[in-house]
């Protein structure tokens, strides 16, 4: 549906709208039972909602395409993510929680072993150790640029991320990885004025982290790519007038919630302080992002039976929300992890969505083969959140 | 999908598919049976290969488009068979199986009447037979243009084709059919530098048509219509990293192929051969498309049985794929031909796609009213592609 005639109908009255995302959800038939991860689960809770409510199946990007955890979730918040570059390097810093602010110019870091000519030997620097990442990353967080504030991050193993801070910053800049061992990196390059001044800044970053790692016996020279000035997107208030919290336990999906305006709830331990935090929190907000995570781990694990005991557990809290008042409640992924491939897929998405005025379908249980015959048919994930807003009766008739 | 995005996340490697074309194959349930030709056949192995992968019903160019051979096919290869523009004389030149260089302009002749005043009689010259079009063909490929070759060739009835072969020919001239009898053909004009050569060439080929045939009794004059200057698609390769073989009897559909950077083999003869040529040659492609004539030709002629016979041998045919290791198997049609109709038709056609990591749905057999039931759901023909890529592991995850 054309953004401009959503927002052109917004009300900012009506229910409230509970997001509930269990990441990584859809999933394969197991070979013998025949049934995924989430049909095997125990949930009569989900199946209670799906029969209640309405059901389908949702392609968070597009058929056949496998969405990272970025473009998943921009989708679910009512975002193409196709039209929105949000920048490699962006992703890298909101990935890792850090809080960026409108001038940052994000960039990620692979460290790599150079040999004495200057060229790459390693574009990984044999795959150092997170914790070897972390002790390099504290050695050039301490490099002062002139003009400018530095913060360096690490990420997981060879790769790190770096922020430069400050007034007028472009990201028209090349990558320094040549994407081969034998060559050196190249110089950075700016392709405007304020694109040039990123570059002079990098071009000194990349000097004083030789000087500094130098003597380093794997990880003596860094790679940058995917340079990205962080440019916030219209608000999610903006454009569906609602006030929005997100309750996530990783930064990662906190850090796209804030890229979207959205404010971000402290909760930490247990999943069941996601569930309670909507409750303490019910009448402060219009919407309510609730990220469940052990679904996509196990399922990157290659644990089926994980990734089912995750379903149940979310089974067994979800029913906190019964009682919450005049809500409208989504239940569905932001891509599928099967146990079978212990990687994201391309496969869609199951999704449920309860309130007073669905108009329920034949679906009397929450999985994918049940939901692929549900009454929403099957979708793109951007088309979620305005089907929400009209359940809450926040979207107003379209003419006379 | 997004094309650019698609052609992002290619990766060169991955299973390898086989789309296997029944032309024409959707059709309309029978008066007393209630079956479609498809429903109606005894194809276990199809049925098998539905119930083991999943399914769902296409639209070739869009809701109630009665697509061609061309479009019906691009849509097929993943192409937009609207955005893309292939021009009528071009297609007109592919579905003769004439060999097109990069350079050529191909035009549409209708044979038509003109009286002594040069007005048309019969803008189809009586509908002469397809010999008496071949004769003239003959003749009028004996005309000599100055700085161009020419190549003038029977299609069918008044029907045939002319190509034009010079360096730096445009396409930007205007039809010679007035479109109604009584009035003159108009003379070419060309609208920039390069079109107005082809014009020259134009009018001075059917001023030579008209002294040479000039005194026919029906076929007299021509009539030039949808000049078309031949640009070979973005390749399969290119968009999609599948260097593809195309197994046609027909020339028609080899054309097609051709046209989007596809290699054709030279099969002949009975309808084994094709299937013969997929596993003579699976170590040499990515990508094998398969095209079978007789369902549509049944189709065409109306003949109910005929149509069924050939999905049965089809059928058994389909069963030697078995063996042949990690593939995505996709068998569909590009547009339906219900014998019923005698014609192509709107209809969506069926689909099934096979391989490891489908998701299957609850669909047991491979007919129309089942698959309208299917996991995929019903959609585009250009995203079938992405799809099959998608189960063979070929396209990258979408962000981070």
């Amino acid at each position: 549906m054309s953004d401009m005639l959503i927002r052109s109908l917004v009300e900012k009255r009506g229910e409230k709208i509970i997001l509930l995302v269990l990441d990584g959800l859809g999933g394969l038939p197991d070979r013998v039972s025949g049934k995924t991860e989430l049909e095997a689960a125990k949930s009569p809770n989900l199946d209670r909602l799906a029969a209640k409510g309405i059901t389908g199946m949702i392609d968070p990007v597009g058929r056949g395409i496998t969405p990272g955890s970025g473009p998943g979730h921009l989708g679910l918040f009512g975002y193409d993510p196709v039209e929105i570059d949000v920048g490699r390097g962006v992703l890298a810093a909101l990935g890792i929680g850090f809080d960026l602010e409108e001038t940052d110019v994000a960039v990620r870091i692979n460290f790599a072993t150079l040999g004495e000519d200057g060229t790459i030997t390693d574009r990984r620097a044999g795959r150092i150790p997170t914790e070897e990442c972390e002790r390099l990353a504290g050695i050039l967080g301490d490099i002062e640029l002139p003009g400018a504030e530095l913060f360096v991050r690490p990420v997981k193993e060879h790769r790190a991320a770096v922020i430069f801070r400050a007034e007028g910053l472009g990201d028209a800049v090349n990558d320094t990885d040549p994407q081969r061992t034998g060559a050196a990196p190249y110089d950075v390059e700016g392709r405007d004025e304020p694109s040039k001044r990123t570059a002079e800044l990098a071009n000194r970053f990349i000097a004083e982290a030789r000087k500094r790692i130098g003597g380093e016996e794997r990880a003596n020279g860094v790679l940058l790519r995917g340079f990205a000035r962080y440019r916030p997107l219209p608000t999610f208030e903006e454009r569906f007038g609602l006030r929005g919290l997100a309750i996530a336990l990783y930064p990662m999906y906190r850090g796209v919630a804030r890229l979207v305006g959205m404010e971000v709830q402290d909760v930490r331990g247990k999943m069941s302080s996601l569930f309670e935090a909507v409750t303490a929190h019910y009448n402060d907000y219009d919407f309510f992002f609730v990220h469940v995570k052990d679904t996509d781990k196990a399922g990157e694990d290659g644990d089926y039976a994980a990734k089912q005991a995750a379903i149940e557990k979310v089974d067994r809290l979800v029913s906190r929300f019964d009682d919450v008042p005049e809500k409208v409640l989504v239940v569905t992924g932001d891509h599928s992890t099967p146990s079978q491939m212990k990687s994201h897929s391309h496969h869609p998405v199951p999704l449920l969505i309860h309130g007073r005025h669905v108009r329920p379908d034949g679906v009397r249980s929450f999985g994918e083969s049940a939901c692929a015959g549900g009454g929403l048919g099957r979708f793109a994930a951007k088309e979620i959140l305005p089907t929400a807003l009209a359940h809450a009766g926040r979207l107003r008739k379209f003419g006379a």
